[in-house]
């Protein structure tokens, strides 16, 4: 059976700091936000980790998300949660996408997308950490994330979703044993319901980037990318971005690998993909801000990117400025065009998030901004599974004389 | 970059027999069944394997399903297909389930079921064999994968779904570049379509087990759980069927094992599970029978096992028998009790075909057929996403005085 979950491994976090001011914080104690309002950022002793593991050694560990258990925080072994958190497939695209083209296929992990990275580590640490009843907001996935890793440990849970989430999603969170609202407004309602029930104590506050560890969670995807190609990195990754966790992570992911000296300096260039209905990072990286303010009446097929505003703006967009690479609009049409054209073409069901990835892929090839001779990941961050698909309107009558050329 | 896919490797197969008379047929041709109307079976020089390829050199390589490549048909590298065909997890359910029971979670597979070990073997045969059309009759999943690894080498495929085939199968047929017709009968009624189109020379037959090589990706299964528990087996698998062609391929598998030397002679008891309103396999087992009648009327919210008629009904009841298990049905209501059950406790989402296989131990378990100390692997062929779940009715008005307390 799987060694990551079951042997005892040496830990090395040495404590957790702001995002904005670096000030200091313990580890091994319940968080939310720092100080002044900004996400927390775990610290490793990057010395010990590489003198306590190889690139080898890893290389030659099962290749679930917990073989990087010396670079996340979760403490004991006891404390793993577990719905077996794969390695996700790197899957070319010749024919929609291109000859250097791989999506790195996401809707494999539990529950059917990214966020079981963010969630399986979020909930393990808030296990870790005596939490017993935690409250989100979330546009589907997350939740459904959150309800069932909580759900396996005995954490209880209460999932506040936009009205417009996907059936499926709302369903899917309480089949797996969460409490779950609909609320009539947009992701940060839900958020500041949540927020308003942690205030009063009633719950832990598990919105994204507001607890610590969901960001360890997705910083894997990094991670596991630099481990499948070889201990090298894509000169470009395009990355559907709401609350832009996984972007973050991937950063600070590339920064670790590289003063443990498993990577070189270089990095890929960022593509912060956002729908132009909902595009509040790129509207800040046009202008040149450090922070994205609130876009009013956001809209978008892509559920999953309807995030009007991010409480790590500034770290997406420090991300994206500092690899060379940008923030990028898409529109639905563009986006439904690229998942009818990947799964008619290359056989890939991708969800529209993962659509848009292709979409600003194919516009920024036009506008030059990347060549086609480079090599891209796209993430596909959920299986095309969870969305609606166009109707397949064929009936046959068996008893009647069927005409076999118009078949 | 994954090995598995690119290296060359001496490949095996000597030929394929009648899995009735023994019959021998030449490898590398296009075949369908026998001549008597049996599944063949394709034969490997299994002294061959042993000589080439140690179960050290195989531990070595990339999980995937392709690392099986000298027990697998293929001969060709540039034959391969692939979206991705990772080793599956094996999860513990030791809530719904009990301390010694793994599901293998097959949903995670390219299309979400384990209908892509099957296909993406018959279809890289299909294309190292020359075909450029396939038809195929399906209850939904099979349909998905064939769609999926055809459109993405290119053959044509028509697919024909009984009319009560879940509506999201359908579309992801359609999404996946088939053409998918609705037909107003049972998957044998369209299997007799699909059958008279390639008498007529339409199109080659991709029915279940009327082609050889779907077994052989089906047999990886079984290899895979050899490989991930140690080169052994567990006591027992519960596996639902409705063709068969994975009961039937493990067990081959488990032949090819113990002949390579890699395990010993001890086998699990293999239980073929189906639902009390389409069980032909269980009928057959109880009265002694070789082969299983028609099942007349056939009903089951689990449309995966809704199979009136299996072409392997012998090679099924053969190894259950040898296996000195059982074939075991099992109703709608205890079906949905057990997916509701694993969701809510364990935090995972079963299909209702892999729910049939936890609400069939359970009662294996109070009929004294399996102890709860044995440890059992159950087969979750599909993701649960793709089936209906319980409605979420609860609705919160931001707008209005909200009651936390009622949360």
């Amino acid at each position: 059976m799987n060694e990551n979950l079951s042997a005892d491994r040496p830990t090395f976090v040495t404590h957790l700091e702001c995002s904005m001011t670096g000030e200091r914080y313990e580890a091994d104690q319940l968080h939310n936000l720092s100080r002044v309002g900004r996400p927390l950022l775990v610290r490793y002793d990057l010395d010990g980790v590489g003198a306590a593991v190889s690139r080898d050694q890893l290389a030659a560990r099962e290749t679930d998300l917990w073989r990087w258990r010396e670079l996340l925080p979760v403490r004991h072994t006891r404390d793993i949660v577990s719905l077996g958190e794969i390695e996700t497939p790197l899957i070319p695209i010749a024919k929609s996408g291109g000859a250097n083209v791989l999506v790195k296929d996401e809707g494999r992990l539990p529950t059917g997308s990214f966020k079981a990275r963010g969630l399986v580590m979020a909930v393990a640490m808030a296990k870790e950490l005596g939490v017993t009843r935690i409250a989100m907001p979330t546009n589907g996935n997350a939740g459904a994330a959150l309800a069932a890793y909580a759900t396996r440990c005995g954490i209880e849970t209460i999932v506040f979703c936009p009205e417009d989430t996907p059936e499926i999603n709302v369903r899917e969170i309480q089949a797996q044993g969460a409490r779950v609202w609909r609320v009539n407004g947009l992701i940060d309602d839900c958020g500041a319901i949540v927020g308003k029930g942690a205030a009063e104590g009633r719950w832990f506050d598990f919105s994204t980037l507001k607890e610590p560890y969901r960001i360890e969670g997705k910083k894997t995807m990094g991670l596991e990318l630099a481990a499948q190609l070889g201990w090298r990195l894509p000169k470009a990754i395009f990355y559907p971005t709401g609350g832009g966790t996984g972007l973050i992570g991937m950063w600070k992911a590339f920064d670790e690998l590289e003063r443990l000296g498993w990577i070189g300096s270089e990095r890929p260039r960022m593509y912060a993909v956002q729908a132009s209905g909902c595009a509040p990072i790129v509207r800040a990286f046009e202008a040149g801000e450090e922070h994205a303010e609130r876009w009013e009446d956001a809209h978008t097929v892509a559920a999953g990117i309807r995030v009007p505003r991010a409480v790590g703006d500034f770290l997406i967009l420090r991300a994206v400025r500092e690899s060379g690479g940008k923030a990028l609009g898409v529109g639905d049409p563009a986006i439904l065009a690229a998942v009818d054209d990947c799964a008619r073409r290359d056989g890939l069901l991708l969800c529209p998030e993962g659509g848009a990835t292709l979409a600003a892929y194919k516009q920024a090839l036009r506008d030059g901004e990347v060549d086609e001779d480079e090599e891209v990941v796209l993430f596909n961050c959920a299986t095309g599974l969870k969305y609606p698909m166009p109707e397949a309107p064929n009936w046959l009558d068996r008893h009647g004389a069927i005409d076999f050329d118009q078949l």
